[in-house]
């Protein structure tokens, strides 16, 4: 390709500080170094972790960066010894690394690969611990490894899931995070069994997920719980089979649920990242069995509680990274899952905008009709 | 027996009110009315948890009462409808019933058998919510379902485990508490596998037998942590290959351990009650899959909190009661271990003691030279 070993001057939303509108500049992306690739970027849709750094609330957010996680392209360039993918590979980026050679790889026990961590963490490259953008010789961070609000990102090999080149960019790339997110919750994480009664706390698209992973495991009853109502007839889709709005109801939301189930649910899910909620989420659980899992975010600092007593009775409580899925070993099996129409995801696209436009799609992201937008990086 | 159908009056220790000494009385023990046994008790063991409700902190704790949960005996004479064991058996109660009929005991998933609790969470037995205990006409609470703090007692069916008449009484009662819950925690509900990493917070009792299931399940390093190195000698002997005590560092123990153990352990276990401990010994667990179980119990109301990423980042939190062993099915099992000395029961008794002597009993419970005093009920 004419532009390997080349810097790319490409468009890409930076966002120059906390909480002020991303810029779209002018950005100078460097060749990919030894185990990096360049990927051209088609497809990059919105995640809740995204705003939260933009936002300033992360201290470990780091500015200016380009944000981004849940995408799809197709590989530029690759550097030195990479093996495992060349340009023309379809890919999706991965935020959670896989290098299937150090102790939680090996370990058959968890996908917190930790190869690269070390960088991804800080905003910059294993190879020479810096950025491969700039705009006007001013370095740029990476964030979160991915970096997808660009047109063009430079990512580990580590990094990179080769998926089949039949599946539609503009749809798959959801497979980035919070799809396998849900769905692995409930799969991988608590391994839900049939017959299971099942509570989901927050009906945004990992809850949703959550929701298809439940019904699609054979749980006889998915309860979505959600302060706004107007979720519920969306959910029924993904196989949310009740609804409790904890603001119709006097007593506590784990009373309420408790309740209904006789002692409570086998299964629940925190999907939204309240330290409160969580707590719910665990004291909703059956005496005896029941396992907590949380799968949402919460802000810096904040911290769960609860008294000893509901895990000396038998309640587990439990979370998830990215579902449990091992990116590069199992996003490809998610994308052929997809083909085979198994798992769904256009039903989670609620708008498509381009890449200029990230401004309005962060503004829809708390709007409580939009699920996923997904923004062309290449239309504008 | 001539004293089948009638009042016995025995010697029982009766705990009057919170927090002063027990006074041996005269009290008369009723017949066993349906699915109730009377069981003279030959020897019982003290137990932390009898000191807590002893000590009036406990809110649940009712006076007066007969404390105690730790005991072995032989079956006096049986309530109407009681088949499963007969006077002359030689029987262990089990404050964890096992009725095997109830959607605990046939959940497959938990030993915490429902049946009976609400009748022995308040002091009484289920067939007509009184107790079998009083002295001149006085009503005495039970306790756990077990009240072994007297020389004859009665118990709910579903509480009575019948073991092979071949077990010395004055060792195995202690298979009624402390030494399962140990092996158990380790067993049934951490699955420690060979090659293991274990921390083992508190080295009482009940943490000793961590360390002797962590040892018989073939964790490699067993890392024993308390406040009292002079606790490590005998540690040794259980199976604890490295001592760790907190005072000795200025680092948070949590910090310590996971330097000592390249991120950590694979399995932690706090066998205090403190809820300080209980962060510490899940925060002591490696990334990506270190299981924390909480043994120990803490006081009323204190509850455990920690950040959720400590979950997210794959730790699990998890609590056992009665190791998760099912009493009726397994006790007689751990007996049968015991006699062909596959567990070791004799060596945590450190004291024996007469039921007269068991003020004195209590005062050793606090001494650090103190595993388990056991009381010769007959004896005086």
């Amino acid at each position: 390709m004419a532009t390997q070993g080349q810097v790319i001057t490409c468009k890409a939303a930076v966002a120059w500080e906390p909480n002020k509108p991303l810029v779209i500049e002018d950005v100078q992306v460097a060749p990919p170094q030894a185990g990096e690739v360049r990927i051209k970027i088609l497809f990059t849709a919105l995640c809740h972790t995204d705003a939260y750094t933009w936002s300033g609330k992360d201290p470990e957010g780091l500015f200016p960066c380009i944000l981004g996680h849940e995408a799809a392209g197709i590989v530029e360039s690759v550097g030195e010894g990479v093996t495992e993918v060349q340009p023309g590979d379809h890919v999706i980026p991965c935020y959670q690394a896989e290098c299937r050679e150090c102790k939680f790889c090996k370990s058959g026990k968890t996908n917190l690969c930790g190869k690269v961590r070390s960088a991804t963490g800080v905003g910059v490259m294993m190879n020479d611990r810096k950025s491969r953008f700039s705009v006007n010789g001013k370095s740029i961070y990476h964030f979160m490894g991915t970096s997808t609000f660009s047109q063009y990102t430079v990512v580990h090999d580590v990094s990179v899931a080769k998926i089949d080149p039949k599946a539609p960019l503009e749809k798959v790339c959801l497979l980035g995070c919070g799809v396998p997110t849900g769905l692995g919750a409930v799969w991988n994480t608590a391994k839900v069994e049939p017959g299971s009664t099942v509570a989901v706390f927050g009906l945004g698209t990992v809850g949703l997920a959550v929701a298809e992973g439940a019904k699609a495991a054979g749980a006889s009853r998915i309860i979505g719980i959600d302060i706004d109502s107007n979720k519920f007839e969306r959910a029924k889709n993904f196989g949310v089979t009740e609804f409790v709005n904890p603001k119709d109801h006097k007593k506590p939301i784990q009373q309420i649920i408790v309740d209904l189930t006789d002692g409570g649910v086998d299964y629940s899910f925190e999907c939204i990242g309240n330290v409160l909620v969580m707590r719910a989420a665990l004291e909703c659980c059956h005496k005896g069995w029941g396992t907590s899992v949380i799968v949402g975010v919460a802000a810096s600092g904040q911290e769960i509680s609860t008294r000893p007593f509901q895990l000396v009775t038998g309640r587990v409580w439990k979370g998830t990274a990215f579902g449990g899925f091992k990116s590069r070993s199992q996003v490809p099996w998610l994308v052929e899952k997809y083909l085979k129409k198994e798992i769904k995801v256009d039903e989670y696209i609620t708008h498509n905008l381009t890449l200029q436009e990230i401004n309005k799609a962060f503004d829809l992201l708390h709007e409580g009709g939009c699920l996923r937008c997904v923004l062309a990086a290449h239309e504008v």
